[in-house]
């Protein structure tokens, strides 16, 4: 069997995240699933770096898949983005060693949340930025952005109560830039939990907005508490960039 | 009566234009009339700078109206925005002087097309911009565009076969702008015929990629004959950019 990687860009609005699901053909992971079963003659499973939500868009994600193919690599991309929705793209593919595994080996992760600051809506950016009509304090934005940096446990800043594993991650860069009336929050981390990037954003944004004192970030970090950190942002807003190995 | 003048930016995707219809109500016009009609109690009409096509967009259209009402401009803005669908939305409004026209006034107009040029057409500007996959000369396309410069009957580039009207413009500016895989052609003129600067980007861009020659700009310019000219560009890719008074 060949092990085939993609590199992914996909417009989340129209989709219920990148995990298939039973009852629905509107996934990510589904509709290129579908596609490549029908290009092999067989049910293909695809593996992806990570879910995305309902609604998060993806500039760059990763998956692989196992197919027995006589095509070439670029005869497989050709195919499946021909009958793909032009929501979906496959933006970079190539043959990998068989070891090769699109979520046990990623290192890391970036994501980028955009934040629309101008005075009224955007209408093209509307399905692709958080608009937020109160001022914000970027600067002081960007000094309580720094207490998330290094290694914690995020469990206050996810949705979900309990985990299994670890709720231990390491960021290692939240960046942020401002292009016009789009303020642009980047962050990398070795692991993010459910709703976290979301999470961490909201916060931020409140504490822009002077609803919350960025104390709540050291707050959170130590006391554990959803409840006491900000609103979670909404999807449309977040973008899955980069994924490291 | 006061003469109320309103800026507009709109996402033309989900509309057949600007212009009234009497039996769909997916028209620009249309949306935001039955808006002003409803804030002021009556029938309210509204004159455009002029007509986008379906599915053309509008990063500022200007458009007047005249009502009797006690709300100021601001509470005017706010109501219109807020029952509005979230791809149009009035950016700025002032009271201007009853003379006012926004189709009489206008001095000139600037136009955007946006063509995509990447390997792959992007999932977010697939409804923002023509995704070409020819490779195209750009320099050579720069240099034919300036045969369109100054005044010239553009019947020839135009859809209509007949106007009741000179059929003679004047185009002051055109500028190409490449920003990451997003090739950009704006156009300046005093005026524009049905589809004229959707043809002038056809014709440009089938000569950027070797399917026509540039000397066919000035053979129709002479002859006059539409199908010596390059395809209509499609209307996604266009934008209204701004309107000159």
């Amino acid at each position: 069997m060949r092990n085939i990687k993609i590199v992914l860009e996909y417009d989340g609005s129209r989709y219920l995240g990148w995990q298939r699901l039973k009852d629905s053909d509107r996934t990510i992971q589904g509709k290129i699933e579908s596609v490549i079963s029908k290009m092999v003659g067989e049910d293909i499973e695809i593996t992806g770096s990570g879910r995305t939500d309902s609604g998060v868009h993806a500039y760059y994600q990763v998956a692989n898949f196992k197919i027995d193919s006589t095509l070439n690599t670029k005869e497989i991309q050709e195919y499946i983005n021909h009958y793909l929705p032009n929501d979906i793209v496959i933006r970079d593919i190539e043959e990998v060693d068989d070891r090769f595994h699109s979520r046990y080996n990623v290192k890391s992760k970036t994501y980028q949340y955009k934040i629309w600051i101008g005075k009224y809506q955007s209408p093209f950016m509307r399905k692709y930025s958080w608009y937020v009509a109160d001022d914000l304090n970027i600067e002081i934005m960007k000094k309580a952005s720094e207490f998330f940096m290094g290694t914690h446990d995020f469990i206050g800043f996810s949705s979900l109560k309990r985990y299994k594993k670890s709720t231990t991650r390491t960021i290692s860069r939240i960046e942020f830039n401002q292009e016009g009336d789009i303020l642009s929050i980047e962050i990398q981390g070795d692991g993010f939990l459910h709703n976290m990037v979301r999470i961490i954003v909201g916060t931020l944004v409140q504490i822009g907005s002077g609803r919350l004192d960025k104390d709540v970030i050291m707050d959170v970090l130590e006391n554990k508490i959803r409840a006491d950190a900000g609103i979670t942002a909404p999807p449309h807003g977040l973008f899955l960039k980069n994924v490291e190995y």
